[in-house]
């Protein structure tokens, strides 16, 4: 199954619960799109361009169960909608552009309360159906820049889980693998809510392709030592000269791949490019709640001192003359990308 | 209580078990020095300076309960205790030098078998003893570097605990707060082992010193928006030239605090400076059991696949090129470190 998918017999979506991964495989049910923002919130489902079809699908529950009889009274309701999905994260730019591709389809909507149900839905499967198509082209481009024997550092997770299907970064390195290429990926476990360990690992061990979980902290070495040959990651924002946001420590690997001279790519859809922004110093970072810091627990025991309190930045921006490229379902990106990035997003 | 010391009633070596901190507090007791060699790999005890001082009083329980009754088999059992205690642990440099001033006390001593043995308690004390002497010297050179107001970001624990008593770099923080100047520290929580969120959290705790736990990957973040003034962290060995292998993902550390223009300072003893090696990339880096990186739990449950692997370098190296300062006992070394290093270590 995807990621988050609909029930057209029930009417519902089905999302896989994330936060249980690896250790329980579980499927959430949804008819209440309120209830979509707290999942997004809660992180049931993650990863910018699953936030953004989650996103398409609350609309779509909203338009579904709204009890309004009129075509005014239904818009107002999916606005309402929007307001409430809108503020779920703050970070991915996805999300609002996924309603903002659905309210530009509501308020254009000029027939019959059910014929907007009905195209609201549309829009969602459309949204979720060409994310996983844009997946397969971002790969299919990515993967020319891997060579056979690469040990790839990858962080967080951008694969299946991360997007409808098939996935960003994750997905280059898929399509590499399926292309016969021998690589190996190290995995960082992306610390706070491990998402390095816990999803990229379980979806690397179906695929069958190789891998060893490391520490963030450890990436430094494995780059220094030269038992590293690429750096891959994703992107929650993209401002317009190419400084993407991603999940708090890409900055820091980023960095470590540079001074290496190991090359680092970021992966994503086009509609992860906020071109409202100059630089990615403009792009609000989540600060997130610090139990996701301080609940773990070592040899059984917990971790810091009761009283102990923590900083918890879910994303942080690594400025954009640190990549080599960004690759995007339109091709890739090399510098200048302040030139490069807008005019490529622009494109027809 | 020092993290560890010898007991003159029963004739034992006493040690914080640091494994249990922050959940509980159990002090160690040992009369067998093949049970220190156990106790350093296991780090029940560790830090390079404690590790040392550890070593010492080990030969001291070597000397103590050989059954030798001339003076050349005492001096074999004690070559050989050397021997053993030595493998223990391959990248602080502290673990080697301590057994070369016990030994070159052990191998000039002309006496009776109990004078020996005395004279190898001695010296065991005298490293101790010397140790907190040390420390308490570099936190008066170090502690003018930080300002009022600083934010400071520290990794690893290198507390009381990493010592035998007072600490390194968090010694250092520890004056300039006893100064009267109001700091805060940003803790890297320093992952696998997470001495920075159970140690330096606890220590700093007890010492009433302001400070939040962070994710090892976050630093970044704060270092680039301008959160934090200053980097600290120990050393455990440091080549000729000023390169410092220190717990992995110091080299991140500096890495980020240098791209942000934040000085990043090291703060070890002149005993952690090994000058046979011209450069940091010589130092032997200790790999560890992959357990220490898949044995946490999130929310409870275990965090990676089954059959999954990991790699789990225990330290790595930090150009000297990133480095502001050193701190040592005998002062602050700054640029060009492969002149002024060894020409501090070498001055009487």
């Amino acid at each position: 199954m995807r990621t988050l998918e609909w029930d057209f017999n029930r009417n519902e979506l089905r999302m896989i619960d994330q936060r249980l991964l690896p250790a329980r495989f579980e499927i959430n049910t949804y008819q209440d799109y309120r209830e979509v923002g707290t999942a997004i919130r809660d992180m049931v489902v993650r990863g910018a361009p699953a936030i953004g079809a989650a996103a398409g699908y609350g609309m779509a529950l909203a338009a579904c169960y709204s009890g309004a009889n009129s075509l005014p009274d239904l818009k107002a309701d999916l606005h309402l909608a929007a307001d409430v999905l809108k503020v779920a994260r703050p970070t991915a730019v996805n999300l609002g552009w996924a309603l903002q591709c659905m309210l530009a389809v509501i308020d254009a909507q000029s027939g019959s309360v059910d014929e907007l149900r009905q195209r609201t839905l549309d829009e969602a499967e459309r949204i979720a159906d060409e994310d996983v198509e844009i997946n397969h082209r971002m790969a299919r481009f990515g993967a020319e820049l891997i060579q056979d024997g690469d040990t790839i550092i990858h962080h967080c997770n951008t694969g299946a889980l991360a997007v409808v299907d098939w996935g960003t970064a994750l997905g280059v390195i898929r399509q590499a693998h399926a292309d016969g290429k021998h690589i190996k990926v190290l995995v960082d476990e992306t610390r706070p809510r491990l998402q390095g360990s816990r999803l990229t690992a379980w979806e690397l061990q179906q695929y069958g392709i190789p891998y060893e979980i490391i520490c963030d902290g450890a990436a430094g070495y494995f780059l220094h030592t030269g038992q590293a040959q690429k750096v891959f990651f994703g992107a929650d924002r993209v401002a317009a000269n190419g400084d993407v946001a991603n999940k708090v420590g890409s900055y820091m690997l980023a960095l470590a791949a540079h001074a290496n001279n190991v090359p680092v790519y970021s992966v994503f859809p086009i509609s992860s490019v906020d071109l409202r922004l100059a630089n990615g110093d403009l792009i609000p970072i989540e600060e997130r709640n610090e139990d996701e810091v301080l609940g773990i627990q070592f040899h059984g025991e917990p971790v810091a001192p009761q009283e102990s309190h923590a900083r918890n930045p879910a994303f942080d921006v690594t400025p954009h003359h640190l990549f080599t490229g960004l690759v995007t379902e339109k091709g890739i990106v090399y510098p200048p990308f302040q030139v490069n990035l807008p005019r490529l997003v622009m494109q027809h």
